[in-house]
């Protein structure tokens, strides 16, 4: 089978909210939105943030929490990029969960969470390759 | 900034167990794996299924739950491939969330927790492209 995800869904509490941390925080565009969705183009996937209410109607459950176990992570190029992306984000509506620092494993990270709560971890790893598309290739 | 996201990692109590939902259930081979993290090699970015208290011990933060607002997808060629997915990722230790139906928006999927309760979504959506590395195109 393909190794292969096509969409992260987030669900989220108040949409423009979320918006604005996606669009100013990181700068990015959406490619589709209505009053229950918005979807973002990304590299080789999309990423959609949807009403949680109908998130968990789709799923056909209900209760989904916050924090969730998981995060996402958005590599930049340069080590001194980390903290600049982060403070954007801050300054979008996000709070800062964990300060940048060096990882046991190499490189420089730190993590904000998005309105509701998700978590972004941000970090400078140069054994990870990202090409001109942003297509991401795993190295040591 | 790049639209580009470069890791989903997922919190998990087993790691073998976790694994074994992949290998077996979907079918992906790990690119890299240690007594703490496993790595897969996605379309354009990289799926990481991490111990959930080296996660939190990562992030700074604890208390992540599940389940999480949050869902993946992975899309399939065809209609009639949605169940026979949500089966073999049953058969691997996966639990069933919704039976695959025709949601309102149109195309199939059905949604199955993964060990870790971590929810996907598998679907048939003929308005987006997949190309043969894999890489998804949102459409209308």
């Amino acid at each position: 089978m393909q190794q292969q995800i096509s969409v992260i869904t987030l669900g989220v509490r108040d949409l423009e909210r979320s918006r604005r941390f996606y669009v100013e925080g990181f700068g990015w565009m959406p490619v589709f939105q209505n009053d229950e969705i918005v979807f973002y183009q990304m590299n080789g996937f999309v990423l959609g943030t949807f009403k949680l209410g109908s998130l968990e109607q789709d799923m056909g459950r209900s209760g989904l929490k916050s924090p969730g176990a998981f995060s996402l992570a958005h590599n930049v190029p340069g080590r001194e990029d980390v903290e600049t992306v982060m403070r954007q984000l801050v300054e979008a509506g996000g709070s800062l969960v964990r300060e940048a620092d060096a990882p046991p494993h190499g490189g420089f990270r730190g993590y904000v969470a998005d309105p509701d709560d998700h978590a972004w971890e941000i970090a400078w790893n140069p054994a990870w390759a990202i090409d001109e598309n942003g297509l991401v290739t795993f190295g040591l």
